[in-house]
């Protein structure tokens, strides 16, 4: 019996009776035999109060101060869990980021780990106690200043802590069974995924499934920790999110999920010389502006008139600042006028067995055709698809694609990687 | 213009408009010139909410958990007051008490501070910040967990950082304007106090003054670290207290003020055989149960019967375990009956100047006895003489002393100390 690494989220620690929820989970994987560290994030709605409370006090609360701020969520929810843990038996001891030796770079409210060292750890570990660590936090390399991770921090703590102590499992508890073939709430017929290679979860992490962060599946799959999505109120086997086994299931196994996307807008630039340099121009500009776009699509130039139009995806709450960066350098560059929308969704079909199976893109594109939505932009990867649609078209596409590949739980065809959690 | 500390309790930043006043404060003391190192406790009833949060899970919580859990007080107050510092412009930073280098034994919920090393707290006041510095909290020296100081445990992480940085004084603001010579709440003619000794201070607090505690002026009184206690709200000039200054107005200054204790029981240890050995039995049972006595009597013994009374005070929350302690002892130490009492209320009068003065003794007792107070109990110390009465009769008694000895606001005589505040 191995260590193993639990993480649970603000909703599964929202209140006392909660709490004691999973400190009775916790006792009971240790009882089995297991080394149990526990990352817990803050409870419910904390870190909100904070965020309002320091808005009240500075209009755009940022930095070392706001870390410190922060941190105090987490550090109410583990010491409660702790004394949850010692009240049923076990010794449990409670660690800060900075006790648990999670240092980052000095990037406040946005740190990224950069080294592990758990002693304190491994210490209470080998005294036979539970060590309860906060998630999203750290303390940095260089000041030695609380750092926050930014958002899916505690994800990402829990990680890089199994990575560091050379866990068995990561256990990621969550209020949803595990990782679904498309959102429920779209798509009544959606399907829990039994296994998903780290390769097609990093996909749909970063294309709109917001059960684990695309940075956290990122981690796991360079240190190999298998993932286990689960829920903290079913107790039920979730989804295993790992290594595609060696020779595995590719056959049978080709689409892992549909996931869509409603936080993005769209900016079109019309009216652009199609000459080169002039597409640089434009993304030298969205870049010094520190602007992260998603897709970027541009249309054959109309021979007529030597312009072109580009296209490109970025968060809605990016929005305004790209419109703004551009705005300024219309002369320098040349185009015509800017179009902006953010009434529109991203859809994405993911599945490592895409790659060997032709007729995938037909078939999606059919699926979308026959259920009357319009494509707008397409952009492609080796293992996925993703279009973006009219924002009022998203539950339609999704449950029509998710049809379209057999994904529907009715359906006979099932989507299985073979392996790790089976 | 030298460095000052500034301690602001939980009333004074209840809320975001309390800590926006309390940082202009600050930022006026920097801006004459001053190095400012601020302790601030834990917004409003912050503390008490983690402590009814810990009691839903956990019966009697304590320990390193509970600790660990309470000190996330101080880091939101704190947080919150460096930012809405920096808001006004000065450089502001927060440290929580082991980054402060507050070192502690390892007594969790009541440490005592062995050690402060402040390197961190000087370089931010070297890079022209304001230090901005949990108070309560610290960090033990051999386990390096994070303590908490217990009650009144803000003043003395403010008293011990001055000592440390070898501040020009320590202003404890709080919601009254000073030290007053008795509590204006049951005498309204009561007088604030210019100025007030160490020793005076000490015997205040530790008989019911609720300003300051002991703990608090015995370590600025080793240090020799003046105390200013003054009005976070009303910015006047408060209450200094200080060595008495040699030579000193010691002929003028009789008393310092009237202090009363309503948090004391009495228990009487009724028919003692008067013979050596009897007490000792007593206050070895008491001792052993870990409870601290206060006020201890033995009447003389009645020569016909060979027995004596023993009667004896200690805080009312302690009083159930020193009548089960002593119960257990009855058969041994062979008195006749136990006897409760916790509708006392203990009077003290407090002035270094008593020691050169005959006669303070009967005027007190005379005011009592016009006022129709009953004594039931008399302590004495060089600079203090108190008596226990009944709970009902405490106003009375405070009023009618205060008046004896010309501390009504209206009187000629007025009770000062020369010297520092004045």
């Amino acid at each position: 019996m191995g260590l193993v690494v639990q993480k649970y989220g603000g909703s599964s620690v929202a209140d006392a009776e909660g709490i004691k929820r999973v400190a009775r989970r916790i006792v009971d994987t240790k009882k089995a035999g297991h080394e149990v560290v526990v990352v817990v994030s803050a409870m419910g709605d904390t870190t909100d109060e904070l965020i309002d409370l320091a808005q009240e006090i500075s209009p755009i609360p940022t930095g070392r101060e706001f870390d410190m701020l922060l941190t105090a969520g987490e550090r109410i929810s583990m010491s409660l869990l702790a004394m949850a843990i010692k009240n049923l038996g076990p010794e449990a001891m409670s660690f800060t980021g900075s006790q648990a030796g999670v240092i980052t770079d000095s990037s406040h409210n946005k740190a990224r780990i950069i080294d592990v060292t758990p002693g304190r750890i491994r210490s209470a570990l080998d005294q036979g106690a539970i060590a309860i660590v906060a998630g999203f936090q750290g303390v940095s390399q260089d000041s030695k200043d609380i750092t926050t991770l930014g958002r899916g921090g505690s994800d990402t703590t829990a990680v890089a802590l199994a990575a560091a102590l050379d866990a068995e499992v990561c256990e990621i508890y969550t209020d949803v069974d595990g990782v679904f073939t498309a959102d429920p709430r779209l798509v009544p017929m959606a399907r829990k995924v039994d296994a998903i290679p780290f390769e097609d979860m990093l996909e749909l992490a970063a294309h709109g499934s917001k059960v684990l962060l695309d940075r956290c599946v990122e981690y796991a799959r360079r240190y190999d920790i298998p993932i286990h999505v689960r829920s903290s109120f079913s107790g039920k086997r979730g989804t295993w999110v790992g290594k595609l086994p060696e020779g595995g299931a590719m056959e049978q196994a080709i689409i892992s999920g549909v996931a869509h996307d409603t936080s993005e807008a769209k900016v079109t630039v019309v009216g652009v010389p199609d000459k080169p340099g002039e597409a640089a121009g434009i993304f030298r500009t969205i870049a010094d502006a520190d602007l992260n776009i998603d897709m970027v699509v541009q249309n054959v130039s109309a021979a007529s008139t030597g312009l072109t139009d580009i296209s490109f995806t970025l968060p809605k709450t990016d929005g305004h600042k790209a419109i703004e960066a551009l705005r300024k350098v219309q002369g320098a560059v040349g185009f015509e006028t800017l179009r902006y929308d953010d009434h529109i969704a991203k859809i994405s079909l993911v599945g490592a067995g895409m790659r060997t199976n032709p007729g995938v893109t037909a078939t999606f594109f059919e699926a979308l055709s026959n259920a009357g939505v319009n494509i707008e932009l397409i952009s492609t990867s080796e293992i996925r698809i993703s279009v973006v649609t009219r924002e009022d078209d998203v539950a339609e596409a999704v449950r029509a694609v998710h049809s379209a590949f057999g994904l529907d739980s009715d359906s006979e065809e099932a989507v299985v990687y073979g392996g790790t959690g089976r």
